[in-house]
């Protein structure tokens, strides 16, 4: 009972987190005619009477999801419940309530917990959320957050699950992309400069936009709204956390069905293009795979492109295929290469995150 | 923006976990009308239409809430969904979903989580729920959990708040109390054995049931049908994590009212007893501040008395007094002593728990 018995090893890191998580969890059976939906999506869903609740959570490490060398404690509490946001947004939910959960080690004084709860009370009142309940308790290394959204609705039709997309839908995202990936890269350039020369002092001014795209990530709830005034119901959903590339990648393999994404229609800011070349980082590359702009990746029916048509936020990147064409990057020069997911690998190291 | 600006520390050893959480939360106003009740309850409740959802959190920390030196990975799993239910029962709700998140360090083989993953699946398999969600990570350092376990009700009435106390109430236990403390000091007195001596095999089995206790709780949803069965409605209700003398003041706090626990009702098994003359520990203090026996503690009306009277689960220990009064604890001698909290505090170094 006290000794490690440990006869078979199997490193974490030959797994991706997704395979990862499939394989713990195919054992568990649903057992609850509540729940609509477990594991897979970007929340579950569970029925209570005639509504509906979207409950997702997340877990930040830090040195592994977040750097407090260049992260304010402030920002970080924003962030943190953002990301949870944004998740139930990907449902085309309103998210409504969080719980909060965190360990912290000894080297947090109070003022500390204040600065990251003064970053959750924004994110709070910026999103009209209550924190309804949570956890405090002390850690042996580090800071680990936990946070829980939830987001409710009496219409079961409005829910957009990752598997709904078909055939000829328009692929569409809203934003920008790849401006939370330079903006870490800046970070990490200044936070380099400050270990040599700790006289330093960042000038991230003309970075603005895409540090706080890092920084201070905003959930797309103002698209949820849109949509349902544009009266737009997407066939799917996701939130782009991991990158464009996997997250279309997701929602291929849960609609089954293929993809044309076109590289020429990848919505980018000048910021993020003039960073790329700073940086002598390939832009499509960087909204393909770079992760954290926690923007909205959907796909409308053809029928209602005219009621999205023009709109500054939401664009057209491509259409979806059939299954057996695969999902494929068209690219400037007319070539189709196959996406790849260069996602995080949580356990993994050869993307290039914040850890 | 990079350096440390440590010009106030407070060290959170100087707040206890309760008063920790209040100064973080107080700040945090309550906006969405669907929120019946935020911080301060076994669990949070949100109303969606005509029914009404509780949801609770818990974050468990290696090395402060469990030690993977004699607790077996299937029953942290186990115990780590459990005392998530165990919440949502003590808001007289049967649990239905959970999320699990962890986040684990690299010493962690695949096997190692698959045995969690076993004890999660049993305690979902034993309770009926769904486990719907979660994240897995990495950590920089050992394993930490967080759960979250979700209920729901269609009768507002159900619910049992810590506040609902009055004078006069009849205060009510389930089980017996004492028992996973007891076994916590057997198995650490195990561990020294082994420390040691290596070779020493563990005789576990004279202390089966207080080991059990400790290792493999049980949330009391068995007591939350029978009082549905008895139709008794708990006028107040929590269960026991930190101890029957902190939770005994959560109630008198939240309800504003009195107590009077009476020693010598306090339901002990045997086994505790003859442990405690071995360990040469006074039984009521481990009753008292032993705390994770996950029981629950309630008060029904005096009129509902006739309902509860015999049930070998049940024992009535003590009644709701006027607030002026205060808590106190009757001692066989007949001596009124106040109640003094000494549950965990999760950041102070007096109380003697798994950390």
């Amino acid at each position: 009972m006290f000794d490690n018995k440990d006869s078979k090893r199997t490193q974490l890191e030959e797994l991706g987190e997704f395979e990862l998580i499939a394989h713990l969890t195919e054992a568990l059976p649903i057992l609850q005619p509540s729940t609509r939906k477990g594991i897979g999506d970007d929340a579950a869903i569970i029925s209570l009477g005639s509504h509906f609740m979207a409950i997702t959570t997340d877990m930040l490490v830090e040195g592994v999801h977040f750097d407090l060398g260049f992260t304010p404690l402030k920002h970080l509490g924003y962030k943190a419940v953002v990301v949870n946001l944004s998740d139930v947004c990907a449902m085309n939910l309103i998210p409504t309530q969080v719980t909060v959960s965190m360990a912290v080690s000894n080297r947090f004084p109070l003022e500390a917990l204040e600065e990251l709860y003064l970053g959750i009370g924004l994110a709070a009142k910026q999103y009209g959320i209550d924190v309804v309940g949570g956890d405090t308790t002390s850690s042996t290394k580090g800071m680990i957050l936990s946070v829980t959204a939830i987001g409710q609705t009496d219409s079961e039709k409005q829910i957009a699950y990752r598997s709904g997309a078909e055939a000829n839908d328009l692929l569409v995202v809203s934003g920008d992309l790849g401006g939370a990936y330079m903006g870490l890269q800046v970070l990490r350039r200044e936070q380099e400069v400050f270990k040599v020369n700790p006289n330093h002092q960042p000038d991230l001014e003309p970075y603005h936009y895409i540090v706080e795209r890092q920084l201070k990530p905003e959930a797309r709830k103002d698209i949820i709204a849109l949509l349902e005034s544009l009266q737009v119901q997407p066939t799917s959903m996701i939130d782009i956390s991991d990158g464009l590339s996997s997250e279309i990648l997701h929602l291929c393999t849960s609609s089954g069905v293929g993809c044309n994404l076109f590289e020429d229609k990848i919505p980018l800011d000048p910021m993020v293009i003039s960073t790329c070349e700073e940086f002598k980082v390939d832009s499509t590359l960087a909204a393909l795979s770079g992760g954290e702009d926690y923007e909205l990746l959907f796909t409308i029916s053809q029928d209602d492109y005219s009621k999205i048509k023009g709109n500054p936020d939401l664009t057209v990147i491509g259409h979806m295929t059939e299954k057996g064409s695969g999902a494929n990057l068209i690219t400037r020069g007319g070539n189709s290469i196959p996406l790849t997911a260069q996602g995080w690998n949580a356990f993994g190291k050869g993307h290039d995150h914040a850890n």
